[in-house]
């Protein structure tokens, strides 16, 4: 941490700031520039307060040297967490394609989902059966029954299972039906569910918030992280923007930029980072050809009768016959699905 | 709901629009102009849903002709609702204003800022005993030992207390030590949460979502509102935008927009939506000026020692400073504090 | 400015990285913490660039230390600024209020709203004559006949005029007419332009662009001031966000930051900050409340005729009826009108 | 375009509005609804201005029924727009790269820089002459002398030139050294150089502004288009969000987006829309998986010593393996480069 202190700072400004940096048991660094003064706080300013500081007379800023995530950077474990899923090493050179509706419908929706995506090659099935909905008026998901659903189509067609969970709550039962557990964007910073998730072990798949910055995806993944559970996967589903066409900004950047600063796995999720099932094939590939380790990707039978999110939604026929094009895609970059 | 079909749709394309809208239970009105041809639906379009209609063959767009919530509009209920706290009427000619520290810290904290703003003119004191913090290494509230200080402190100064709930399971214990309960920023879309809070019945002080539009905000009122609980208060405090020179961006235009659209009183937070203490009062004198119908003001013994948002945090002289300040500006509004 | 070293950079990284800076004229200080070292560099660092250092081997990231801007800046000039303006000192006590159309389009119209706005009490004159418009399909306005009507009404109604420039080559023409040039937030980075109104004496109201940040309007402000000019007013106008309820979202924070930030005056748009007629009062009150200087706001004697931006002026009798409350809230921070 | 009428609204209200339709010489076509009544009018609405209806009593809001752009839409053109440039068809099957300095610098950097881009085969150069720069304290780029140094770099290595023009101006002098001229993203909407532009006949890339949205790009596209001249590529090249890890977030849904509105050639720009150099290949191959047409690529010998952007620019053996790695994608997608 850099303490920079304003123009007009006078010298016991400056002695209050490092009396108060030493008391707290780190070291200072005193440098006199022309027209500022600042001060380098030596030690892990992860413990320290900006505010402290901040509201201290003289003081004008402060700026972090050190990134406020630890456990999840690359810095701290250089080589990749590889999570393993159904026979996919999620996170190693196989690209994982999680593909299924949005929501759980019924039994012979889920069939037919599970029995398309496996004949296009998917080893884990995704589906919501608790749904958070921002209308009262809509479809708010099976619940339970959902879950059970689930539970049988993992056994009849051998599919990994990922699904949602909103509450902390529910993450004990949803456990016991899933093989991964999804945080949705809305739950990013919902700590409590984090806190839960990362005493409980099993693999997370946690969605960036749609107006957070990747540190704070970071610093979301940290919570889980030191609470035990390193299984964690970060998922880039677009961001809200000033663009208006797109129902979300799908951030490409994302990808090789958490790719850099973590060693945890990043999948991506073009069906909501574009919101229009016409434009999933081509961010798909993209993501691919961007680094990603992973896709998840909407396929509903009937997409036009989807209780909820049918509008990015892919047939099983499109969906195949992306997985094709996706492949060719991934050995491009050196890597295969 | 208006279907503007493509400019190459065929009649095929129209009449298979048109006959599931008719099977749906709804009427149609066809329209056709020299580019395109128009399909409008006639009746509640907010049991319809858009994507049943995007994905049809032909369709090129959907327009929403009526607002997506119902009962917490002006439309639907065209006077105030007003909310009475501690002998304010909240949403009446009257400006709340809710002072005190992010969270509760202690004993000695808590009851000197409850003097202080007592003193101040305030009747109603917020304070948070659960936090949502983005750094698992922050400091995470106090939770029942927080809530018990607030009890005492309620009791002694005779203020209304306004505190947040995180989880839904909380709900009926803060409802025990609140006289409002808040729901922060992060949990404006936590539907679980919603529902509990609509059922419970103590008034809600609803934060937007920091990504959050106002159409959004009003769907999660609407959520409360549909589950029995009209006392819904709007709180703008701020939002994200790419300005970073502030933490977040005030929408001043949120507070006549949502005056003109909702029945529901308007709250404004300029501690976080500025971030800064020192923009603290032109913040507040500004919303009062835009018809704002109270504030949530932080205030803190001792800004520098806060454990949470110490940065946003006014002492308790320059709070009163600017209560007196607030008074000159709400009666040229023809208001009064 | 402070280097910020890689935790594995070698000790030749940074003796690299000194060695540079020591060439380049500049002093350095060396600070090794835990995890990173950090170089700091002693002299004015707006001289030296980023990228220099950013790509060198080992270093991880650069932090400024100074501000980008100077001769704009409250440090290097600490006494507000203050442009004479038909008997108005702005930046002084007294609030500039310049009102009229968005763009001139006859005789009639113009003199119509010259008179209702000077019997309200302005002293200042807003349209345009040159339209930078966003569809090749809306007026473009009158150009230089518009410059000669706005002469004509000048010299009747004894109002200083304040109209838009578009290119460099315009300048000297525009200059003739009017007593204060506007550059529009689409040409807020239009660098010949900025250094043409530098070197021109005029004074200047420079528009935010918007998606400009603060520290971008006051870099286009450097520019003029650089070459020579100090009578810069800053115009906050909205900006682009997430929200689309409103056009722009005003950031009413900019107001009090550019007033700590700059000596220049601050002038609040809220016709383009809001895109509505019926939000342009609160929005305006708003910005008096928060420390502006002046307003910009338009006024058409029939909007719904406007050749442009109609859906957000106000009508003479509407206008007069804010100026009598834009005098209370003046006199309730102290100022006037 | 479509009339929504309020709740509200009068029989009188509904039959001013129709008057005023039909005055303007569109027909109308009248539904009511159960909550509201809605105008269909019938004609091309582009001609007519939203704000004539939206201040008439009674009105609630205007639905756009047609984009606001007509020669630039694949309705208009259902074929691609071919661009001939250097023996490369932009737009066709083949991606056109266009790699070079952001500035020139002196004739030895531009030497350098064509050899090594035309020894891994590009037919492009691309190096601006005047430069644009935020801050009056930056190198501000040669001017003419900048321009012949391109030419003679032209004649000696047989290479394609783009440069960036920035007043009307310099268009004629511009366009006798260069085979194509960019439109900067500051200046896609400074309608004057649009105008010229379109007179003038010569291909033109015409950058997105850092805060336009596709519709926007497009509407300036049209302004080129409407004046004669169909030869103008459209740049992606990164917009401003709240994400600040990245300078931009390059918006890879603006590449299918456009695709699928406009018959003009699609460019991407991962130099500008990442802002580091590192993440510039994933980007890239990300751009050409989406369905870019061509790819705008910084590369310059030394980026350390740089005078603009050079922590995006690539070196040249970087950028000449990063074009062996784009042919393995481009032909994953049945392209080549």
């Amino acid at each position: 941490m850099i303490i920079v202190m304003k123009m007009n700072a006078t010298d016991i400004d400056v002695e209050r700031v490092t009396d108060r940096i030493v008391e707290l048991g780190f070291r200072t660094h005193l440098s006199r520039g022309e027209e500022r003064t600042i001060i380098g706080v030596i030690g892990d300013e992860r413990q320290l307060s900006r505010e402290m500081f901040e509201l201290m007379d003289g003081v004008e800023k402060i700026l972090d040297v050190l990134p406020p995530f630890k456990l999840a950077s690359r810095d701290f474990r250089p080589e990749n967490t590889v999570i393993p899923l159904n026979g996919i090493r999620i996170g190693d050179r196989r690209i994982a394609v999680m593909a299924g509706p949005c929501a759980v419908e019924d039994r012979t929706q889920m069939r037919e989902v599970a029995h398309a995506v496996k004949e296009a090659g998917v080893k884990i099935l995704r589906a919501g059966a608790f749904k958070p909905r921002t209308s009262p008026y809509s479809f708010q998901g099976l619940g339970l029954e959902g879950l059970n659903i689930l539970a049988e189509v993992r056994e009849e067609f051998h599919l990994a299972i990922v699904t949602e969970v909103i509450t902390p709550e529910d993450v004990p039962t949803v456990s016991k039906y899933a093989d991964a557990l999804q945080v949705g964007a809305r739950n990013m910073q919902n700590y409590p569910l984090l806190h839960t998730l990362g005493a409980n072990g099993k693999p997370v798949l946690l969605k960036r918030g749609l107006m957070s910055t990747l540190q704070e995806l970071l610093m979301s993944a940290e919570y889980i992280v030191s609470h035990g559970n390193y299984q964690v996967m970060l998922c880039e589903r677009g961001i809200r923007t000033f663009e208006t066409y797109t129902r979300y900004t799908f951030d490409i950047n994302a990808v090789p930029v958490l790719k850099s600063l973590t060693h945890l796995p990043v999948i991506a999720d073009p069906s909501h980072g574009t919101g229009k099932w016409n434009l999933v094939a081509p961010i798909a590939k993209a993501a691919v050809a961007a680094g990603a380790d992973g896709l998840l990707i909407e396929v509903h039978p009937h997409p036009s009768l989807a209780l909820s999110d049918g509008a990015q939604s892919l047939k099983p026929e499109t969906f195949a016959r992306l997985m094709a094009e996706l492949q060719a895609v991934a050995q491009a970059v050196g890597r295969e699905l």
